[in-house]
């Protein structure tokens, strides 16, 4: 399995890459674009934000402020619920990050389309069990630390 | 595709956010452990590590400063030519990268063993394909900026 565990470090090497890259062109680190990836499905209190990218909750909070002052998020109170204040982001923030995973969306699509139906399961299969494996193996790295 | 792109979002957030564990307990960023990833296939000139990784040479500078730093890397004279420095990664660098790649890599093998020859034949071929496109956006992006 060793060709596995090769591809395996070029496969992240090149997500890592990817992220620093759109990273740099947005102003933000790569770390601090996992907030805007999880903002893409709404709205979220900075507690939750924590929690899903498994920070502490100062953590989190220097990361809002970073993202707030770049013009990609702001907070704002929940309309629900005047004591909880939720982080949104911008149109801006939305529209520059949309952009950057449109072109990325886009090329993955077209080279997918090489693949039969029942390939492309296999491929979705070995995907979602690597989300699995990867985050596994985080929480015990965060965990042991 | 819009099942992929959202598959390849989750996929490059746990790449992104085990990069990130990775780094917290080995004291460095998840952008620096690129340059120990790289130095694991053998000592590299600051020049020869700018390239692959796509930094300017000042960037790369400040990296392996801080690599050095933490005593996870050492310069030292190319034998071969005394003018050029390689950086090589220190045993204890070598070591605590070692040990955090060792389990996630016995964790996917052992993931992978549930596919047959063939299926495992689609997915490598798929990763490859993956790695390609992560490339040329990253190229894109970079070139844009």
């Amino acid at each position: 399995m060793d060709k596995s565990a090769a591809v395996g470090r070029e496969l992240s090497t090149a997500v890592v890459m990817f992220h620093e890259a759109v990273g740099q062109k947005l102003g933000v680190s790569a770390g601090d674009q996992r907030a805007l990836t999880l903002l893409r499905g709404g709205p979220l209190t900075a507690g939750a934000l924590a929690k899903e990218i498994g920070l502490t909750p100062g953590a989190v909070t220097g990361m809002v402020d970073r993202l707030e002052g770049a013009g990609l998020v702001r907070r704002e109170p929940d309309p629900n619920d005047r004591r909880r204040v939720l982080v949104t982001p911008t149109t801006p923030g939305h529209n520059a990050h949309s952009n950057v995973f449109t072109d990325l969306s886009a090329a993955m699509a077209a080279m997918m389309t090489r693949y039969s139906p029942a390939e492309q399961k296999i491929i979705s299969d070995f995907v979602d069990r690597t989300v699995d494996v990867l985050k596994e193996q985080t929480a015990k790295l965060t965990v042991k630390k």
